[in-house]
């Protein structure tokens, strides 16, 4: 069946260049960086290059003024290759859009350049002890000086946390609004916590960040002081419709290479692909994705077109990501003792997708959205 | 979110009159009809009159020469009504198709004309007791006398078994092969058993038939002689997506009657659609309907399209209606005691909705033709 | 694997003879009552006769003093045999035992050797249109006028509505307390409504009851005045318990037909049995019935020791009705079409199924009581 | 309520004995290991230095000829700690066990007092690469030399495989048959492959073994010649219930633990705990457990007994660990991004869970045996 979302042979060409990206540049080198705990910085600037970047960018600023199916195309080559410490789809979809959306001319022009590049790497920092999605809890405060703010508190969980110059910083003022300041790398009373142990995305950054004291002119706040939340909200339903292409696309991966396997894995004089059991659960999960994918597809051509979708992003997000976590663990089963083995690619599928219900918004918290927009 | 399917205002203007007919002439007598055990013959005519009988079938043989998007429409307001014993959905869209696609022109002037104004009602004769969904153990034989064939054998679980006066029967050969004969009332040893007592669908007749030396008179052949097995396979698509175009809709009107139901209800000072429970189990079903809708609609679009999708068709009816029946389940509990009571619809969705993943080939069988296309 | 609940030779005795009673005197039946809602009174005769009804009850008031482990045989082998329409459970271990507990002398003297012979059945109305479980918004007024109360109210979903001729009823004084009071028929007054028409049960009587100045002498409150919320909480752990046995013994039942269809039911020409689907799932039932029971077994033995085990009594009631309901909607789908028509005890089982994780507490009310117990 | 398993004051004593051990020798000590990839030999021999190993061992081979209620002590409290990488278990219940039922005077003389005194740390090599569970195809071969034999091929997933210095081998002769043969570290040809990376587990060795021409005298054969099949399957059962005892405690700490969290943790104002989402999973959860850990004791208390459980004990196995699993990942959810960080000890929990379907057995296998066992 044709998919939903209508790729052009452009976008296919483009598909086949970023598939060979992730092929050569990213995979044979994954397990590497899952010691070491991130991706080398030298990595964004290839990608840069290759125009995985931002491309949806206006060419003035660095990017290749193109449709957002590009970026969709990006974030499935990446989950097709299994990639998840190279964090792009972050940096394209999810913050850079804050600086195309609500930054000013100049701000764009200062920073967009090395987005697209690679010379800059984008993080966004709302998430604080205790306060989780609650952005009414948010403590990082900004003193207003005059012509620039002083920055005090504490984030976590921020990924790319390690590797990011560029740090959009959700802060709190006297008068409880709440503003995005850019925070560079290099800032005085700016620093870094350790890179997190995680169940997975062994090579992707994680981190606390801290605030002491930081200086940060008023040129760099972005957008309109105090529209910090708003802004936040509306980029929203992008965030999780990226994951939600991501869910899908790894899904689909696992849903492969389990089929490859059990076609050939023998038990007890069989195939244990010709088990009915597995044959049966094979088909159900093929019919979930098959559905799942269709609805992710119809939003996201929807999204592209403009509508607002803050519900059926949610749905978009929560099912795929529940879809993704579970299907993982039933494949893993399928595996037996292998699936176990960090050796075999499921296990590192397995131990990724866990994070998938939870960051970008719980499933309990799309569930309240979802629940919420039918009046309950 | 807007559909897949594309309905014009013309469309649209043909569901408000559907509409209108199953909420007046249907929906009120439903419960009179459930005690006799069938809907009455006059019924079937009214139908036709407004135009809600094969509208696909060209205007030369007596319907409208709609596309199938009418006979969509259809479907879709008959589940919305409520309406279980009015199977309009098996005479327009697959068993008269069988005329439509495999009868000669003399057959399909005799009968289809009929079939549009309601003058005959339709049933197919496929199952046999202890056959199941398994056609090569059929019994039923047809013995080559000339000009014409003498059937003998039993059929059970037909619906409309004891309204319908035109029955397409699959007979099997003296060599094996199938043929499909139409077998008319009046018939000389055709009799039909009694009315099953079932656990939903009350108003909906459905029989046991017999036929005892029954002269066929080769006119009444359909198609190939032999060719039976083939013509009863390739319609299986368009049945499998009617019913879960039907269970789409159902599961809708479930959730609706529920959701009106939990705001109004109170439990312990509150709404019971306050309850975070409840709350969110409304969102994962609302969830999951709009994902089984898109991508029942995508499959519908591409099958009016002509493509060939056995397997989607596959996934479309196991998903759909086991989600049926689940989300039916889920939300009579939330009705309470009211829910075990007959007087509350929910209690006749969930006794009807039990049949939907049996019939027209059960899940598992679903799941076989699934699993199948992934090589297992 | 031997039961927890110790039976002694004397138990298997009197099983043996009540297995007889209901394989005679209600199984053949049972068909006959589900058309005319009700079972006859003499088939209450008749039990008693046989010692069937209130075993528990001390000799001196009629009954035969016995253990409450008899009583669970009288509650298992009802459910071994089919029943549902004589609700001889509800007579023996939910109503008569606030008789026992909190009536005094005399009326034990003038109740009690009834509800033993037969020659009165036993109802409780406490449940209210719109109040559900909730006791607080109970509405039937009790006005005080001396040696006799004016009762006025309106109750439903009362079992054995339509034959009993003791009804326990709550009612609601001015200062908003709670008395039980004992209604009896032919008091002026008191009426019923239609036997309500339900999705199962067919055979159990289950009306709304009316009480339209109602004079209840004094003599008929029972225990004491004001204390009746009490003493129906203190009765609900034995109730749910009761609902346990009899759910874990429904769902032996349905295991055992299903089973032994499947050992004979061929498909593609092999038992259904063999197929891994089926096998699988019928083992994962198994393992949950032999779980469930034994743990229904344990929270018996030590509430028959006397132990407050109200948490534990939700705990069983909540997971065998739910388990109950889910094993019958499995096993159904096995019988294929067979399963849906109601000449199949399976349907008849199924129907059944629905109300027990509804009645006497909801699962969800049940997990409320559990979650509590965790200081949630 | 109480347990099914009767512990008197002295199993109360040691238990609080052995709490108290793996609280310090083993709790603070285990995220080091974690790093290491297992527990110091040093540590087997403190264990058994204070009773810890063997202690049904009669005395006269160096254990304490306590009942098997004193090994379920010692699994409960591991499991307790949250260790899992000492696997004591392994040592003590499942290969143990071999020796003293099947070993003979010289034998048991020979090798358990070290195994009580934690001198010798024990392995069971049975698992081939490519054959599963499936021991029909064991390849490893022992051919007769007169006085010994010499061994040749592989293993597999040997938990203890880098500590152990006693390994009982599973070798297959040339007529087909199998032997139990106890391999010794130091052995010429015997060699250990790299220890495994795993998802979890982190802290317990896990390797490939190698058998290259290896001489093992015939007195090293345990048991009869021929019988090996015989033996590892009379020894599954009690190696299952192991797993289940294990599986039950590990759902508790892991219940335990989030209770504990949810009860501090604020969201949006509350305890997250007060959220009726999570209070309803608490119940559910508490629910399964209290009647899972009842079925396994009550399993427990009949094999103790002498009773033969072979399909309880795969009803065990399968159910408990399956929900250990389950539970582990619901409980994960209520933490959020915290659930996802290694210093959380859910995180470790929810790694080292995984394993639990698939060895000794996976849930599958105890489906077929289950569903073989109701003859299907």
């Amino acid at each position: 069946m044709e998919r939903v979302l209508q790729f052009t042979e452009e976008h296919e060409a483009f598909r086949d260049m970023a598939r060979k990206f992730f092929e050569t540049e990213v995979a044979p080198h994954h397990h590497e960086w899952e010691k070491v705990g991130m991706v080398p910085k030298e990595l964004w600037k290839k990608a840069g290059a290759s125009g995985l970047l931002c491309p949806d960018v206006p060419e003035e600023y660095g990017g290749s003024g193109a449709d957002f199916l590009y970026n969709v195309v990006v974030i499935e080559e990446s989950s097709r290759s299994g990639n998840s410490g190279f964090f792009v789809s972050l940096h394209n979809d999810v913050i850079a859009p804050y600086i195309s959306a609500y930054a000013n001319e100049e701000q764009k022009k200062r920073w967009l350049p090395g987005c697209c590049s690679g010379d800059s790497i984008l993080a966004v920092a709302m998430t604080e002890p205790g306060a989780g999605s609650d952005l009414k809890s948010l403590r990082t405060s900004a003193v207003d000086k005059g012509d620039h703010y002083v920055v005090n508190g504490q984030k976590t969980f921020i990924s790319n946390g390690q590797l990011a110059n560029l740090v959009i910083t959700a802060v709190k003022h006297e008068n409880g609004t709440i503003s995005l300041v850019m925070i560079e790398e290099g800032m005085k009373g700016f620093e870094r916590g350790r890179n997190l142990e995680k169940i997975g995305l062994k090579a992707q950054d994680t981190s606390e960040l801290y605030f002491n004291d930081v200086v940060v002119p008023k040129e760099n706040v972005i957008g309109k002081d105090g529209q910090g939340f708003r802004y936040l909200m509306m980029k929203l339903a992008q965030e999780r419709l990226v994951l939600a292409i991501a869910a899908v696309e790894a899904t689909a991966l696992v849903q492969r290479m389990t089929l490859k396997y059990i076609k050939e894995r023998m038990a007890f004089g069989k195939k244990i692909g010709s088990f009915q059991h597995i044959k049966f659960q094979m088909a159900e999960m093929a019919t979930e994705l098959e559905m799942c994918r269709t609805f992710v597809d119809k939003v996201v051509s929807e999204h592209i077109a403009g509508k607002k979708l803050t519900v059926e992003a949610s749905m978009a997000k929560y099912y795929s990501t529940e879809m993704q976590k579970r299907h993982t663990d039933l494949c893993l089963q399928f595996f037996g003792g292998y699936g176990y083995m960090m050796e075999y690619p499921i296990a590192r599928a397995y131990l990724d997708a866990r994070i998938q219900t939870i960051y970008a918004g719980t499933t309990e918290i799309m569930k309240e959205i979802i629940g919420g927009s039918l009046g309950l």
